[in-house]
């Protein structure tokens, strides 16, 4: 039998969490604890920011009774960190790395996740120190390149779809305009997820506005105007990240928001102030009374008790899948996911640089430019991933005959 | 046999969907069609504007499996209305029901419906035309006088109680503060049910601002920098309605937002405008910079997929007694609920005028003002109504011994 890589593993998590982003860590925890060459898996606190302070636990001693109902938590629980580390930053991390003599570093998150991945492998290669790094994907915003979709993106749309039908049944029932606010800085896809709510043809989101379509006030007032005069009433999804033809966030021509995050984007999330703008602008232009807006917020990625199940399942089997390639292809990337049937996938690894920096946006053909909506396509690629939806059903009863008015 | 008053009935809804009205609705109509002498039974669309128009649907032709799928969908599956009657709009309303025979009539609504359905008692006594007239309660600000809780309350608490969970666990793993902003204008018992997403001593909401309380800016502040620097983080809920002492609604204080709804009063749902004000507020006094709100909305009484166990039997309880009471006792109320064990209720009859326009508030006992946050004795009241929520877990591993910063 060939020498395995005798060291230590260490695991942690990054950027935003997700709903199953502990279905990874799990598995891949609990799949590391099967190889005996791995002598401990270290869980570092709050990502890359933990292991440059060696804030490490041993999750060789946590029980499988307690890894399991991790496993069903929402949100990271060794906790996360903001932090996108720079070539000094990925230097400090591979001290601390060889320091506890670790041979096996997996790290879930999202591109800039898998861009420390990037580094810290040159850095561990530069010196001749064999260390193997596994990028772990997760995002709700599904904007990975290379994988099919993202492990998280299937139980945030669900939440998406599940607020979106509710939505709907309110604003039907007290009509009106409604503007339900996604996440989504660059990529469409969780905003498109709204569509999975919809039953009957008649039901919202009646209009759906990505990033990816440079937004125009004109023709959202029109397709507004246009719905509202023909079902009167109008449900709308909209990403926060919307911008004009020029790329310019609308949620900062429309509104005095100029937060700007740690990298130097306008701050999107923790704000109604998108949906507010957009609903005073239908007011105003539009003389519609009844106009109302909510921001999903953190709810998308956090809510507790709304997991779809195939992507708990894909989120387990990444991580599981991350310390199987680390250990029997002895090779580097990030796991990713192909579609191989309706509904199958395969998992394989793809370089670290093939999905570090760069993000995804949705393809055109999920995209229905002229009725500000997503196709069919974009239908069949998300269901599965979303998974079963709670139905909701009409009242089917005849109508009663006029006494009084029979005009 | 005691002759049985022969006749049509009516159904409708009225106000602010719920999670659970259509178990009420389904559960009156039901009852209703096992009673020969009730001839039909009509569901008004839009509430008793459907009435005045004759909009009617012969609810005795709807199948019943149709109408049990109506049941488990949220929101009013016979349309709302914001409709408050007066005096001469009831007259309509009773001259509508007198022309189609109507004997029987239900209405699902909170107070103001509850008012609605005396009145047009009172127009039908005076001229001598016998009406059984039954107010079947709803609302998930869990305000009407007399009954121990209100149906609705429970799932929306639920709701609210799963988004705190999951906000929590959020700004655990990327700290700051969190602000969720939660329906309920004069009565905080939605707000309150937050609490009951905590598991761990330090989990959130840290803090709890109730309608009840008047809201010190000052104090607020106090509050929070206190949390801030005793977790480095803070999770607070906030009623939509909080006001100063002098009675003014901290978002008019606040914020810019003036508009104002049917009944004169401060729009304060549908706007993302007080939550963004509180966050400014701590951005600008305490300089804590990763501050993040979110105001939950309509999910809280509408999001497709969280329901109370509990709180849909009681809704369909409440339903079928309306009619039964109707029938048997032969006279005029409210359905009320009334806790006899924990966790055991039994249903009454309470006359109209105790239930009508008036609102009940928490009792002091539910509410810490000093700590700014609610009592385990609300926490016994609430935790039933809501029901088993989902469950989450922390790591449980050993802290590793640091290598290179042994110091």
């Amino acid at each position: 039998m060939k020498q395995r890589l005798r060291g230590k593993a260490v695991i942690a998590q990054g950027g935003g969490p997700t709903a199953v982003i502990n279905q990874s860590l799990v598995g891949a925890v609990l799949q590391a604890r099967k190889y005996p060459w791995i002598e401990n898996i270290y869980g570092a606190l709050h990502g890359v920011s933990g292991i440059v302070k060696e804030d490490f636990l041993d999750l060789t001693q946590a029980t499988t009774h307690n890894l399991e109902r991790v496993a069903r938590t929402p949100s990271s629980a060794m906790l996360s960190t903001r932090d996108k580390p720079d070539a000094e930053y990925c230097g400090k991390i591979f001290d601390v790395l060889k320091a506890h003599g670790v041979r096996y570093f997996f790290y879930c998150g999202g591109n800039d996740s898998a861009d420390a991945c990037r580094i810290v492998n040159e850095n561990a290669r530069k010196v001749g120190y064999e260390l193997r790094v596994i990028h772990i994907p997760k995002t709700i915003d599904n904007d990975l390149r290379v994988t099919d979709h993202c492990p998280g993106f299937g139980s945030a749309g669900k939440f998406v779809a599940g607020a979106f039908a509710g939505a709907n049944l309110d604003n039907r029932s007290l009509p009106g305009v409604y503007i339900g606010v996604v996440m989504g800085r660059n990529a469409g896809f969780l905003t498109a997820a709204s569509i999975l709510g919809r039953k009957f043809a008649d039901d919202g989101p009646h209009l759906i506005y990505v990033p990816e379509v440079p937004f125009s006030e004109k023709k959202f007032l029109d397709d507004v105007e246009k719905t509202f005069k023909k079902h009167g009433r109008c449900v709308i999804a909209v990403s926060e990240g919307v911008c004009d033809k020029k790329g310019t966030p609308i949620i900062a021509t429309l509104s005095k928001t100029e937060e700007r995050d740690a990298h130097g984007n306008v701050q999107l999330s923790g704000t109604g102030a998108l949906g507010d703008a957009l609903g005073s602008l239908i007011k105003k232009k539009l003389k519609i009374k009844r106009v109302r807006s909510d921001t999903f917020g953190y709810l998308q990625r956090s809510y507790l008790g709304t997991v779809s199940d195939v992507d708990a399942q894909e989120a387990r089997e990444v991580g599981e899948k991350a310390v199987q390639f680390s250990v029997w292809a002895d090779v580097d990337g990030s796991v990713a996911i192909r579609r191989t049937g309706d509904y199958s996938v395969e998992y394989f690894l793809t370089p670290l640089d093939t999905v570090a920096r760069h993000t995804k946006h949705m393809p055109k053909e999920f995209i229905d430019v002229k009725n500000s909506t997503v196709t069919q396509a974009f239908k069949n690629y998300a269901r599965p991933l979303v998974g079963r939806m709670p139905d909701y059903e009409r009242i089917s009863a005849p109508v009663v005959a006029k006494v009084l008015k029979k005009g």
